[in-house]
């Protein structure tokens, strides 16, 4: 589900659930559990990976129509606790989004600190990242609306999640979803030369700047209780959100 | 004063106040009341436009030189409450902005959701949009300086509004005053493209969304009173402000 | 130490402590007392500059590590005075940024209303612009931080701080650290042309524009004390922050 995959003092988490890398409760918590070790373990920067072309297709929307209410608690306390464990990474982490990057992927990528993001190299494929989740009725919530106004600021923010916006590389970076954009192939390297830029630098200085500069950003997800899950679950069960998603896999499972 | 155009369930606000759309008391009562009606009659979205070549030049000066503080303080209660109209519209709202779009033009686009700016077709015709309130000696006040701020952030705040910038087309794209340029004659197709995507887009999920993404925009002219407009009106009486805008005034006659 | 030119109305203060103008207690007080100087002297707008090639090189930390606690209480009073002198300047300031600005020197000029930058004429020479405090092992603390932030926004505020990273004047534009950029002998006159269309500006609109525009900008450096300075002492006689410093100078030295 996840591979580990060591550079040096650096350390790549690489998104590995077939075929497209979908978040449900397991995945999310494995993220969370391997961002805590590596940093237990020393690693001096993180950057979180996907396979070529999808980084994540964000939450998976077939197994979780299939949940229970409280089933789909435990999944929204993973779901955050998983961008808690990316916003509060006591060393620096970067998200390597190589390719697609829907949704829920793109929320993993808001709380990193580095975004590098793939560029399809056989054109006319052109991968894309945003926050479409109007898009499927559902209702992002304060949080996620939160880490998004945070980094691309309240214009960009309402544009791109109350249009349900999936946005190509260029004009992800251009909005500031992203910080840089390269071929493909040069994903990894660009997020691991960041990583190695930002581990070069005097430790005790970068992690004070670091807690100060993020402190906003990790209070979004800070303190999250059963009340925020069940607000998340009022928007998912509801029939408009139900009846979107119910369409949104008939499509799937006819393409 | 406005023409009300449908195209299907959108609805165009068209200003029409010959010769140059400038806002007195009544146009922004009417502003306010067709969007509550076009609201309330089910339109699925809504967009301002003007004039070929003007979206509206902004306060109505000469006129407005002429008010009692009495009829100014009704007049800000209806400045305000037209931008209230728009930040609070319950269905996405956007500006198309057909041509010059100076101060009190400028200052109902913020409120919108999208705008869409026209470039001139025959140059060297330049259309300009900006909040000049300080080159004709008017204090903005906090509310608009607010919502300017919101949109394209401090620095391009500070630097438009304290110097009281007009901005090409093109620079206001830069800037974040607008969201998209256009030809002038594609302005308000462009206007109800966005508009028909975002009616498409799962009723509740995208009102929610609205709801919370705005609710600080909302809250920049919810609870006005009387206080508010008289802080207005201390500055409209002012010496400086009484003098700056009589020379603009005289200005105007003899061009 | 400082050199003062009069165009006219507007007064620049030209920063002269050979060799690099690197900040001491000295220079920062005299920098503070200028801006007091021409303020009550009349003068409709200022600008700070600095010698071609060099605004200023930062704090000037050979001299500093000879200094003790107490001196440096005294230093970082000045530091952050010279910020609050520039912040609440009441009439419009500008940085002219004659060429290079690490560190200290780009934060002089994160304080005023506007920064034009020099472009090295002669290829390949390149300056540069950034807040490297933690290249060289120092904590900028939330003071500059947010300073930093309100001008670019978190996204590259972050990356700029955390990185500790240096800019070119393009990639500096780009970010929206500087204002605009121009050849290097174009840089005070740039900054004189901004100054003088801001002192062509209704006094009193402009000045309460100001006003309230920059309050946020103000409280960063207002009523700072002791436990401010003690709080940046902890930092700089940190022993991984001595160490990287000390590292720096031999460096210097060497060079």
């Amino acid at each position: 589900m996840i591979e580990n995959i060591s550079h040096d003092s650096v350390c790549e988490i690489r998104l590995a659930r077939p075929p497209v890398n979908a978040l449900d409760t397991d995945l999310l918590a494995a993220i969370s559990r391997e961002i805590g070790a590596a940093a237990a373990d020393g690693a001096s920067a993180i950057f979180l990976s996907g396979r070529p072309g999808m980084f994540s297709a964000g939450l998976d929307v077939p197994h979780l129509l299939t949940q229970t209410r409280e089933q789909m608690l435990v999944f929204w306390r993973e779901f955050f606790g998983a961008q808690q464990a990316i916003a509060a990474s006591p060393v620096p982490i970067a998200a390597a989004i190589t390719g697609h990057s829907p949704a829920g992927g793109a929320v993993l990528a808001l709380h990193a600190d580095y975004r590098v993001m793939a560029q399809a190299t056989a054109a006319p494929a052109k991968y894309r990242i945003g926050l479409n989740e109007v898009q499927v009725g559902l209702f992002p919530g304060p949080i996620i609306y939160g880490a998004l106004r945070r980094l691309v600021g309240p214009r960009h923010a309402d544009r791109v999640m109350g249009g349900g916006l999936m946005l190509t590389a260029a004009e992800a970076l251009e909005a500031g979803l992203v910080d840089r954009v390269v071929p493909e192939e040069q994903v990894v390297p660009a997020a691991l030369e960041w990583a190695r830029h930002l581990a070069s630098l005097p430790p005790h200085a970068l992690a004070q700047t670091r807690r100060m500069a993020r402190a906003d950003l990790v209070a979004l997800t800070a303190g999250l209780g059963r009340q925020d899950y069940e607000a998340m679950n009022a928007a998912w069960f509801s029939d408009e959100t139900q009846f979107t998603l119910r369409q949104l896999v008939e499509r799937l499972k006819k393409n």
